[in-house]
């Protein structure tokens, strides 16, 4: 069959797993139900274990499925620990249902893998050896790929359903109130986590630092907690960051970065009480710069930034620029340990951030998301997944949850190395192009025709370089000529969700 | 049927209703499971309705659960404006499920049964003459008595579902984030409502201050709310204050307060890190300052406070004699506006707070309870549901979940008036004796003989007047007599349950 963002979808693997495709960005008002964990009782005031052999004996069973955070980030002690123990005990057939893999974590998946310990996984992405393993049909079934929103959704939905969460922390009490600011290696925000504390039937805290109770404040609870195994190192603090923390120097970014402040601040949402997601990396912080300034020359203050957040994003909410700050996860060091300073800055978890069967989530508030690509193609369908050789090398991570933003403006430069990045087809349809709304290139700015009253709205201005996205493509064509088409066997390797749960495409197995 | 406190239990009812009589106080471990609402998705960014009737005709309909939260306490003005429009709307056979009742909405209840509106309810209890009309059969159905964490239990597991949560809250955002720190009438937490929110299938909260979105902290979120329905007035602020607010200058109730002091500090709890529960009134507040001066005097410092919290612990607080407190409830304007200036001044919600069938609560790491009792009988059986006269003029509150503590304490004067409160027997058991283990009168201190060690603790103090409890009951009999057993009808009124949901005790009809 083939989806409304046209491509085709296996109709075998679809009925056996009872999939739907994708229709539509409209969510609409359905009814759904809820799930909720079983509970063990107890009075619960010393849950301290110390052999982590132990704990994982008392919880998990073959055919389980379990879960990991990825706050940590590469800096994760936690997910091998755990992981290492799992394999060594002979476990077999558990799905692995992290909120996302880091590199880190890649070569202890694969020896799970090999050794039929994971059979299946869902995650948001997965990069490096691991995405390379994948791509050549490493895992039988096909791994899930699904947004922060969506992995919320399929938990409180039911679709996933955790056995056991494995949560690393910087600090927890003995009854297992924990949370992620204080400590030898925080990271701020547990906002992806809080979903498996609240949903998981087991609960497991690992942590290198038992502090007092009560634990306040108590992001995780003592009465969603089952174990707290105590470890030498929760984490290496210096390898939490992601990506870059300092300002670009890269000519290209820099003006991209220019460019998209000019679209945000020349729009119609750009005014007293507007709301944005930047994210991370390098561009993404010089967006926030040069929007720093405006917001400073114009008067202007925004009621709320959302998403990961970096220093520079709490720095505007230290300045005032930023009335609060709604915190998901933080990618760096300034932003973690921002969030116990200043109260405005509110640590929410993936459902409130961004479950589209909700009543309202923070991204359906949202005016402004900036948003980074792959590839994306001259429908606007973004590719933030798969590589230009057809090999898993993303995250949807927010992608498809912040496009719902009032203004969706993706990032990219024309062309990266010999690959172009504004095509005629994405390899791999992640965001459909109804939710995105501006392409901003170091070439020229494309507006999706779907919004013509933004189109007017610019078109007023001088010097924003309006284009067809399609004179893009050509232009990226021109610059690196048309590549061969890649190719693929018929192995399903990967499935990648909507943030409804629908099927939007799906990832072949890349031929040797 | 007979309980394990000796109650006969009415065999029809029981089985009707599937209820189990009270036999321990052990909780065990048993395995529940947990429920969840149903969600009705929208995007939601201004679910602000004007019209109340127009909320309650899309959301109630006859037979539904309906809820409250009673934080307003008597300057509450959410309850009566909704129960009018429902009364006025004609709906039938509603079940009503507040976290209590205050003497505010009586005449608005007592209405509704009449009219064959609410024909069934379920509360922490009821004074005035609410609890005179129903002790004379006003209701056809038994009211069920719950204490909050049995009530956090209850919704949890299912035992109540709540169709339409009402929540009166001084602020909140068009999309439905609020709490109870900022406006005209702050109550401080929202502990209870939290439920209410967290699980009813749907929440409408009405406000008289709609503030900017992204409303933090965000006590209840807005991925649980439906309607925001904009009041004039939702609450006097001057009658949230419940009970006295003042040192008290009664002789007797002065040397209670000291004495429990002296048990507080005579026990084998009273160290560095020691937690307490004291409640409000004026014996309470008296307690916590003897105790503060102890605390000063010996340089202990208490890990938390718990509960219901008056202004005289949140000075603790700010003195740096208690480093957290864990707030479900403030009972006084002084303590509720605390709550935003401290930030270890904890939100906790009714299950955090003692929801038995948990993993673990806050009640369960509680050193020293001090709680009262009406009557109290040679078992140490408490009553705190009904008068002298047998009619219903309490509440469970969370009497039977602070038991919980390693010492729970129980302060009464011997007689009040002409009657006894150290009685043979309780009017109704409400706390079994198995979780009391002191009884402190201004003619003595009675220890539970299941507490040995307790004795032999509190024998060794010199100046401690430790007396058998049956002593104490024979001395009040001669001060006031024997009175004449008072004379019930065969009709069951209420059910009291244990935290369990286990039946503890019936209030039967008194007779004219």
């Amino acid at each position: 069959m083939e989806n409304k963002v046209k491509r085709n979808l296996p109709d075998n693997l679809m009925s056996e797993m009872g999939l739907k495709p994708f229709e539509t960005v409209d969510i609409g008002n359905p009814e759904v139900n809820r799930v909720a964990p079983k509970v063990r009782v107890t009075t619960g005031a010393d849950k301290v274990v110390n052999s982590l052999e132990e704990v994982i004996k008392r919880t998990v069973q073959d055919g389980m499925t379990i879960s990991f955070h990825h706050h940590f980030r590469n800096g994760d002690f936690a997910f091998n620990k755990v992981m290492d123990l799992i394999i060594k005990l002979g476990y077999k057939n558990l799905t692995l249902a992290p909120s996302s893999l880091t590199g880190i974590m890649n070569d202890k998946v694969i020896e799970a893998i090999k050794k039929g310990v994971i059979t299946d996984i869902t995650s948001s992405g997965m990069r490096g050896s691991l995405g390379d393993f994948i791509s050549h049909g490493g895992l039988k079934k096909p791994v899930i790929f699904r947004s922060h929103g969506n992995r919320a959704r399929s938990i409180e939905e039911g679709e996933i359903k955790i056995d056991v969460a494995f949560l690393g922390v910087p600090n927890a009490d003995p009854a297992g109130n924990a949370n992620g600011q204080e400590g030898d290696a925080i990271f701020g925000s547990l906002g992806y986590a809080l979903i498996d504390a609240q949903y998981a039937n087991k609960v497991v805290l690992l942590t290198d630092n038992i502090v007092d109770y009560p634990n306040t404040p108590a992001s995780i609870k003592q009465t969603q907690v089952d174990y707290v195994v105590k470890v030498d190192q929760i984490g290496d603090a210096d390898k939490i960051g992601s990506g870059a923390t300092r300002f670009t120097k890269d000519p290209k970014e820099l003006k991209i970065a220019q460019m998209v402040n000019q679209v945000i601040v020349n729009s119609p949402y750009y005014k007293e009480g507007f709301s944005f997601q930047t994210g991370s990396g390098g561009a993404a912080l010089a967006v926030t710069r040069y929007l720093r300034q405006s917001m400073i020359n114009d008067g202007i203050t925004a009621s709320f930034a959302l998403g990961g957040i970096t220093k520079p994003t709490t720095d505007l909410l230290d300045e005032g620029l930023v009335k609060k700050v709604m915190d998901v996860q933080d990618f760096d060091k300034g932003a973690a340990a921002s969030m116990a300073k200043n109260k405005d800055q509110q640590e929410i978890d993936a459902s409130w951030y961004a479950d589209p069967h909700n009543k309202g989530a923070v991204v359906n508030n949202l005016d402004i998301a900036i948003l980074s690509a792959l590839q994306i193609d001259t429908d606007f369908n973004v590719n933030v997944m798969t590589g230009s050789d057809g090999v898993i090398r993303g995250a949807i991570g927010g992608h498809q949850d912040a496009a719902s933003a009032k203004m969706t403006i993706i990032t990219a430069p024309l062309v990266r190395g010999r690959n172009a990045t504004v095509v005629p087809a994405v390899e791999t349809v992640v965001t459909p192009g109804d939710s995105i709304d501006v392409l901003v290139t170091e070439r020229g700015i494309a507006i999706n025709p779907k919004r013509p009253d933004l189109l007017a709205a610019f078109n007023k201005v001088t010097n924003l370089n309006i284009i067809d996205i399609k004179e893009l493509q050509k232009m990226a064509e021109q610059q690196v000529g048309s590549p061969k088409a890649l190719e693929y066997t018929d192995n399903t390797v990967a499935l990648i969700q909507y943030r409804d749960g629908s099927i939007i495409d799906t990832i072949k197995q890349v031929k040797e």
